[in-house]
Parts: structure tokens; sequence; C-alpha cells
């Protein structure tokens, strides 16, 4: 393999030392399969296992992370030769990405590698949910995150508050993007993303779109010296790993404005703790310190709320309340059984946005504010 | 009525023009109903009717209109005196809004409204689905855009290009965006969003903000000298009202990048000639001279793609294909039925991912660019 590609990219641009940096683990994961090869033995791949049993809640870094278990992926193995050979290829994919210095979606990246394998009439991958699993092994297999294979996802959700940044080259203040603000894009890792200046105290991420438009044109983030950003519901990548770095980087507090429902709670749990799927990416994604400022279910009296605003609890929402309370990170903290209770015992969730039957800034001039002064979050 | 409301903002600011002549049409229905009490006559609303019946497609304007049937909404009517009660309660929610120089989405409406008639058990509305309508028929009533009303949507949709705007005051470059662009915001007005300077000749809009990213990643903008933008599927009302304004305003040429499938037909449809649900707002939010630039059936053989990228068309995809080749603007079209006949005798539909099979940058640098040059659209 010509050391020259990890030096410099096909369009005769630096490589940067991340994009180096992969390029090193997808040759040496090449090298091996070669020296095996070369050695006469059986090419193989150790795989990090993704399994739920390999997965752990770690006490003390407060984040979900997987363990140490490993699933072999060999080439002479019937069971085994064809996604062998699909892994090899992801690889080969993202590695043609990166020299070129290009980026491209999980469902481009499957097309650009689907074939037939001549004579045979075998496709390399028969649809996406047989390439999207091959993503994740390669993953972990590299230790590299999505993003730095050069592989990034739709993008939602937006930001304004007191901070400039550059991204590729352009500053971009977010002091001054109207109601539009920025667009977070899918992939901020520093390569891309670069902070230029923040005199923002800390970080408000509202659930909705909607409700970051409230936000937004009251100009809370203006008011109270902070960064609003927000995800279009779960937050995408992008936002986590852009929130991870406002926490790590910046030393920023995270404080997360979600509905009152098994819903907002699991968001939550994803931002903070990481989530169970790709437990492999927490330490880069996951922000521990993140803290909930959401609606709470005692809010239907303590805000006076009247029955206008109940939604009622589905079969289903009672179901994923009852798994999300116990969840290991859950279970331990008081406070959140007891949150989690009273919505049960309510038998009703409630959105940010009932709060509008108080007044249509209730939630940017009293709410937040004042469960700010009061330090009143869930941890 | 106080005339000085129609003045001054409650936070003192001067109100705009739209927001003086929509408040007017307020005040006028609003007095119209004092009028008729006063006369001890019936009080009632006559609404343009929102029926199938009711809306055309006007072959000259080549916009979906709105007939000039009415209905009456009578308030001693036991049938329509809550539906009579609830219009004026929308009215009276969006007057304050725009006296205190706020926006919110339909849903805050709802909450802000929603209450217990004293001393009766009766909620003014049972759920958003019967507020809802309400707010449409609001909409006819007044003549007046539901921006106009002040009254949002959740946004989606970014935007880069060669256009400088002025958004509630602050300049945005979109020149200088970097990968994650200008969030398109959902009231786009002109009392809102200004243009300040366009040195680009044509908009292109893609589907999707994956493929926007290849776009923007590519530059093909700066290239091309146009404004890029995506509505993350199906265009919100910001993002098509936004592109009405680009067509009519800057008189820019409006260019559909979308998928060969129903559903890119669909979008189309929406957004050249309005949709029929809210046919009162196509003369605002339709742009008639857009063209499609989207993958065509005959891509499949034109680009020499293989059988990889096939995605088998599903029973659903065959019937909504023959419902939109029957709307009366395809319908007249040989093009348009050449088009959707060869779809639906491929069996397949093609995404514009499916582009990627031939080289990742193949659509920014070879597909789009050769269809711009032999002006190859479908009208």
């Amino acid at each position: 393999m010509a050391k020259k590609t990890t030096k410099s990219k096909s369009n005769g641009e630096k490589l940067s030392g991340s994009d180096r940096k992969t390029l090193k683990a997808i040759q040496g994961a090449a090298d091996e399969v070669a020296k095996t090869a070369g050695g006469k033995r059986k090419p193989h791949l150790d795989i990090p296992s993704r399994t739920l049993s390999n997965v752990r809640f770690n006490k003390s870094r407060k984040i979900i992370e997987m363990g140490k278990g490993t699933n072999r992926r060999e080439l002479f193995n019937l069971g085994q030769a064809k996604s062998y050979m699909q892994t090899l290829l992801v690889m080969k994919g993202c590695k043609g990405l990166i020299e070129r210095g290009k980026t491209d979606t999980i469902r481009a990246l499957y097309y650009g590698l689907k074939h037939k394998i001549k004579p045979t009439t075998e496709n390399t991958f028969e649809d996406q949910g047989e390439c999207d699993p091959i993503i994740e092994d390669t993953e972990v297999i590299l230790d590299a995150l999505r993003e730095e294979l050069h592989l990034r996802a739709d993008k939602k959700g937006d930001m304004v508050g007191n901070l400039v940044l550059v991204d590729n080259g352009d500053e971009i203040d977010c002091t001054r993007m109207g109601s539009g603000g920025y667009g977070i894009p899918s992939i901020v890792e520093p390569d891309t993303i670069q902070f230029k200046e923040c005199s923002a105290k800390f970080v408000l991420h509202v659930e909705k779109g909607t409700v970051w438009q409230r936000f937004n044109e009251d100009k809370f983030w203006k008011k109270h010296n902070c960064i609003l950003t927000h995800g279009g519901g779960q937050p995408p990548r992008g936002v986590r790993r852009l929130l991870n770095r406002f926490a790590n980087e910046l030393k920023l507090p995270v404080y997360c404005l979600l509905d009152n429902d098994p819903w907002g709670y699991y968001i939550y749990s994803v931002i903070k703790q990481g989530s169970i799927n790709l437990a492999y990416e927490s330490q880069r994604m996951a922000i521990p310190k993140a803290r909930y400022i959401g609606l709470r279910s005692k809010d239907y009296t303590r805000c006076q709320l009247t029955e206008s605003v109940e939604i009622q609890l589905t079969d289903n929402d009672r179901k994923r309340a009852k798994q999300i309370a116990a969840y290991p990170w859950f279970r331990s903290k008081k406070p959140w059984q007891t949150e989690i209770d009273l919505m049960l015992k309510n038998g009703f969730k409630l959105e940010v946005e009932a709060l509008v039957s108080k007044d249509i800034s209730y939630v940017t001039e009293e709410y937040v504010p004042s469960r700010l002064a009061d330090r009143d979050f869930l941890d």
C-alpha cells in the first residue's frame, strides 16, 4: 500500500492528523490480512462484540461502555466469508472517501459498494440493512467514530448564541444568525469546526425546533449569555458531538429542556450516558455532566397548570417509562424514580409547549430562569 | 376595539404594514359580528369552502386555486355554534400574537386557547385536530397567510449560495456559511427577511439534507453561481415561500433535484402548483415556473446504472404514481406521462443517491451540470 496516500489527499491537499490516524488504522487492518495470508494462515478479523451482554454502565465514568468481548470473523468459514469480505469492502470505501477529502452518507456508501461479484450472481450487499451493521463493526475495529471514517448522517438542528466558530474556514458569528440560525452540520470534528470565541456561560439544549424558535425570538441566549441548540427531537450525532465538545473543550454546563414524557427522558438518557446500541462511541458522544431542566411531573401543580394541557399516557408510554426507570443510571437515582413514578401516577404527560397556557413567553421569562436561579435540575 | 393597537405593538415598537393589514382584517371581522348583533340580526361568518369540489386548476396562471363557494357558519345554530366560537377565539389568539410582536406554532396557539368554558364543563377545543382546520378557516376568511397571522411551523431545511440577506436585522452572508449553512426560518415574509445582494443566476433545490451536503461539500453553488436549498423531504412552508420569493422577487429560475419516485413527483407538484388541501395559499406559495431536474426513469439506461441501485416499486407506489399522473397539471403533459409510464414499466424507482454508484461526485460534476447545459428539464 503506497505510503504516499497517508501524506496527501488525491486533490493535493494535506491530510489532517485525524485522517492520517484513521488511514493508518485501515492500512494496519489490511496489512494484517496480507501478513496472515502470506504466512499461509487463515485471515480473520477480531471484532469487539456489540451485543447487549457486552455493554455495561461504567459507574465512575458515568457512561455506557463496551466490555472486552470480541467475535472472530474468518474468511475460510462459509457462514462468515461474506461478512468478512463486506468488512474489508467498507474499509476500502472509507479509505477512498478520506483520500479524496470527501464525506458521504452511509446510504451513499452502500450504493457505492453494492455490485455483483462476477462471474457469480451474488451481490456484495443485498440491502442497506446488511451494510449498516458492518459500518458499525468497522468503527469498533478501527476505534474510529463514524465521522472520522468520513461518514455523515442527515443533518438536523440549529444553533444561535454567544459563540463564534470557524466552519471549513468560514467564520460563523452565532450572535448574528437572525431567526434562522446556523444549521448544525453532521460532522463537527475539530478538523471541520473550531471554536474561536465564546463568552457563553452554559448551553441550553431544547428538544424541538418550535421551542427553539420561541427562545430565539425572545433573545433568551442574549439575556442569559448562553448557546441555544435544538436537535429536532432525538438529536442527531452531529448535535450530540457538538454538545460533547462544548462540555469538554469549553467546559460549559449543558442543560436539556425536554418534554415530561418517556421520549424526553430517553433523549436525556442518550445525551448523558450514550446509546446502548452504539456504546463504543459514548466516550466521545456522551455528556455525563448534562443536566435535565425539562418539564417535571410536579409542574402540573407547581405551575398551576389546568387539565387542558394533559396528554393521557398510552400503554406504550407506561411500558417505556418503566423500562427507562430500570436503566442502571436511573435506577440508582431517587429523584428520577420519584419523577417517573409521579408521571405514572398523574396518568398524563406534559409537553414544554403546555406552558403556553400560562403565557406565550412564560417558559423563557419565568420557567427556565427560575429553574436556573434555583439550580433546580435533575441529574 | 382600541384603534391604538393597530399603530404599535404592546412592547412599543411600530407595527409593520403587513401586521397593520392583518389586524385590520381581524378587527373588520369582529366589527361585523358586533354590528350584526347590535342590529339584532344573527351573527355569522361566510367561509370560503375548502372542499375538493371548490378547488380547481387555473390553466392560465398554472396554480391550484379555490373557487367562489362559501359556507355560512352561524352562532345561533346548534351544530355550528361551537365552531363559530372557535373561529373568533383563533382570531383573538392571532391578534394577541401580532400585538405583542411574537410568533408561535399552531400547537402552542391551541394550548393557549384551550380551556373550560365556565360554568359548563365544555372545552373550547377537545384536541389540536379540532383547532387546526379552524386556523385554516381563519386564513381564508382574513385572506392572510398563516405566517401573517404570526403562526409558524417547525423549521427544516438549510441554504448556502451567492446571496446576502438580512434576517431580523442580522446580515447573513450565504457564501460564508461553512458546512452547516443557514437554517431556513419558518417565517420568511419580507418583514422578517430582506434580500440584500444576489449574484446567483438560479436556485437548485434538492430534496434531502444528505444530498445538499454533497453539493455544498463540492462547492457546487460557487462553481455554478447559484443558491442551494433543501427542505428535508417535503419542504416546509418556510422553504416553499422562500423559493417563491426567489422566483418572484429575484426572478431566479428554480430547479428541483428530486428522486425518481412518486414521492419526488409529489414534492415537485406541491412546489410548482401548490397543495390541494391548502389551495388558498397557492398564490403566494406555488412556483409555476419551477422545473424538474430530478432523476428520470430513463436515467437507468442513459447513465448506465446497474440493477444494484434499483428499488422495487410497491403496490402503494404504483397507486400513487397513477394518481399523480391523473392530476390535471400532469395529465396534459406528454413528457410527464412518458416519465411516469416508464417508471411503472421499469418496475423500480431511483434515488438521487443511486448516482453514487458511478462516482461519489458524479451528481455534482456530471449529472446536474450536463442537465443544466442541455436545459433538459421536465416542466
